[in-house]
């Protein structure tokens, strides 16, 4: 971005905010110099221009570029529009265009072209292969779509960093995931987005629908109704129910501290780990990293940190009390990363400083995760820790779950596996992790790219190796 | 089918029931030919054959045949196993093969290649299109899947003519539902198979899931039942609540009828019509009927013919017993077809015989819909009636719902209806019926094929100018 330049942001230009406006201009020799220049010092990056139209007076383009927010969009258009000579025409959201009519759709796998393909798919060949199933339950595994499919489902309750925007706001979040797990693990995923945030009626629900999947991933719930809801479906269903803020987060968030100690050259065993968050991610972390054999961690929430001789906790607060913290410390954040080898926030933007983090051991390891703006900013971080890692994808070292959950169905998919287990969180963590290879590893890549074809394959194999072999039919 | 020959079965051979077998049998000249002589003698017709491997010695080919059903083809294989030098290696079953892992899948719509797609599709450029459909909810039809997506909703309780076969067994269906919806309709469809038979959790969890549906498709839900449902569900949901079983039948024959009257010249208001079977599809039939304007209807159910001196009956059979029979009969069903115009039969096989036909006025009408064995056999039925038709795909004038809903549901979405209208029902009829066309119209031509590329487009038009306009945003 040039200096000295007003642009109403601190964020960068992403793909994700860009814009095509449809201008006109005055036709001379630098009329689209002019436009670009014009948009480049307003801040955006110019990615496409297209000549749609023009004539001995006028020039008609399609300028796209990418901006940081609406706001920063807005910005970028009124700038254009007091250039001299130009008509601005109309402005479209490459991202809104997208998300025309939605992101998935059914195909169908069979041909309908003639009367027999008709009747072996439909009436009357598909009733015997109902009776087959009728008289053979675990039949549906291998005559319907339950062989690969499962249900996205979400109340709307704590979408992205959005929070409770309810269900129909929160579909094209499940269309994007339903398509991320089709693209990243040749999964079928359908999104479930529940009018209700009772906790016994979503239990219900599930359990009703249930048939036609060979697993629940659930979705943006908030803690700790998700907890709950988790836990019956687990124990009521004969299908995996797999909470992806939850273990996801936890399988990703190993994966990259495995690597990340491999880098500084510490033992999981032997370091003192601070949790910022103590929500469905952090949770879910702080039980895998116990499962795993961290012994000293301490978790901190709106509360502060959680310890045994707080009373009026919710269950989940209360487990982690008994099961962290040994030392009960019960001072301030700053104060508890104070000597830590690791601190990891799934919390909320600017908690801490660069001074903070230079107070942590050597060789420091900091996890920021917040969305969109991390615990600590980065930049900072990186003057202090040895390793640092955020969830934006324009830093090094993103963790992100899209590299956890389609190998982890995929896996149990194949599997025929009726429930998720720790050793199967384990196994994906250790085969994330292992992707990036000792040649590769270095405090900024720890974790292998969303995009590396490896992943998903390997999560799926280490995932069906933790699998019980009892349904493999 | 060959005369003399000892078939185990009353019904035709059918692409439905289509095996191939893998043989091998000692290679001389007419090896193949006494293969394809035995399975046509054992009544099974074949549709391909395909030489696999051979050598000096033995021939080994794959030998497709269409057989009865299962017993059928049981028969076939051993006809095929006592051949003197023949071994038959495996019989795979068509149907089966083709049900394998399920018949439809969910493909993403948008491109995931790199970080740009990514950022558009999913985080962080998704959040902006949940807060526009969190801001001003009506936007969820044009920026999710809700714009193009129906869900297939049942409990598997009266699955075909199978009956309460549940959730897990009913799914077959459903999927070949939802193939047919994207096949004829361009409509994404789902099925939801619910583990439930309880009427107000199955109104509760539609009512739940919903945000994510356009429209909802009842299916196979067992009456009376299914009526407290589809009342419930249109009163409370402000998408429209189709029962396919009821009213894609209903338009279906309503569209049969109309062409059947302009074969013998007959208008629907002089008619005398006798409905056998006041479940979903009758019931529906006749209000169709009744608001199109016939005024003489008897219905015949296991009761006997309704008329309003009956005491206990069920609500929906008490407004038809109200409704329709003014002349109180009472007598058997032969009875009540002496003399009567039209015969609509959606109830169960064989109840009646050629000599009743025989007594219906001239220029009689039957339509025997029972599945797969009508009421009246149709090659008896025809030498005394003037139209006949049934639901069967080898005989004439099949009447099939995949006539309406692909189309119903094209116009329900593309005009945002909010609800399904008798007005849309009886100009989806109208569409069908027109299709055929004047020229075209013969006592074996009275619907269209369900190929016939025009019926859905001209249903879907049909139902978009009749859905009111006041939701075309």
């Amino acid at each position: 971005m040039p200096e000295g330049i007003n642009v109403p942001t601190t964020r960068l230009p992403s793909a994700g905010f860009s814009i095509t406006i449809r201008v006109s201009v005055t036709a001379d020799a630098s009329a689209i110099g002019r436009l670009t220049t014009c948009v480049g010092e307003a801040g955006a990056v110019v990615t496409a221009l297209d000549v749609v139209d023009s004539d001995h007076l006028r020039v008609t383009v399609d300028i796209t570029c990418d901006t940081a927010d609406s706001a920063h969009a807005d910005h970028v258009v009124k700038a254009l529009e007091v250039l001299p000579g130009v008509e601005v025409h109309k402005v479209s959201d490459r991202t809104f265009l997208l998300h025309l009519g939605g992101k998935i759709e059914v195909q169908s796998k069979v041909a309908l072209r003639n009367r027999d393909e008709l009747s072996r798919a439909y009436t009357p060949g598909v009733a015997r292969v109902c009776l087959a199933i009728a008289e053979n339950p675990g039949d549906a595994r291998r005559l319907t779509i339950k062989r690969n499919t499962v249900a996205v489902v979400t109340d709307g309750t704590a979408v992205l960093g959005l929070g409770n925007i309810g269900p129909a706001a929160s579909l094209p979040v499940m269309e994007g995931k339903a398509a991320l797990f089709k693209r990243f693990g040749g999964v079928d995923a359908w999104p479930v987005v529940l009018d209700t945030q009772d906790t016994d009626e979503i239990v219900r629900i599930v359990k009703a629908i249930a048939p036609a999947y060979g697993g629940i991933n659930l979705e943006d719930i908030a803690a700790p109704r998700c907890f709950e809801i988790e836990e019956r479906l687990r124990r009521e269903l004969d299908i995996p129910v797999f909470h992806d803020d939850q273990h996801g987060t936890a399988i990703c968030v190993l994966a990259a501290l495995t690597n990340a100690l491999r880098v500084v050259g510490k033992q999981l065993t032997d370091v003192r780990v601070v949790v910022s968050g103590a929500g469905a991610a952090g949770t879910a972390i702080m039980k895998l990293l116990l499962r795993q054999g961290v012994g000293d961690i301490i978790a901190y929430d709106r509360k502060g940190a959680l310890h045994s001789g707080m009373t009026d906790l919710n269950p989940s607060w209360q487990w982690l009390a008994e099961h962290t913290n040994s030392g009960g410390y019960s001072g301030d954040l700053a104060g508890a990363i104070r000597g830590a080898d690791v601190f990891i926030g799934v919390s909320a933007p600017n908690l801490l400083t660069g001074d903070d983090i230079a107070g942590m051991a050597t060789n420091a390891i900091v996890f920021a995760l917040a969305n969109p703006d991390p615990e600590v900013d980065p930049r900072e971080a990186r003057r202090h820790a040895a390793v640092v890692a955020t969830g934006r994808s324009d830093q090094p070292n993103q963790i992100n779950n899209v590299l956890a959950f389609p190998g982890v169905f995929r896996g149990m998919l194949d599997a025929h596996a009726e429930e998720f287990t720790d050793d199967m969180a384990l196994a994906a963590a250790r085969a994330i992790a292992d992707v990036v290879g000792e040649e590769r590893i270095n405090p900024s890549v720890i974790v292998p790219s969303v995009f590396d074809p490896r992943v998903s394959p390997a999560v799926a194999a280490a995932v069906r190796d933790a699998a019980r072999p009892r349904h493999t039919g």
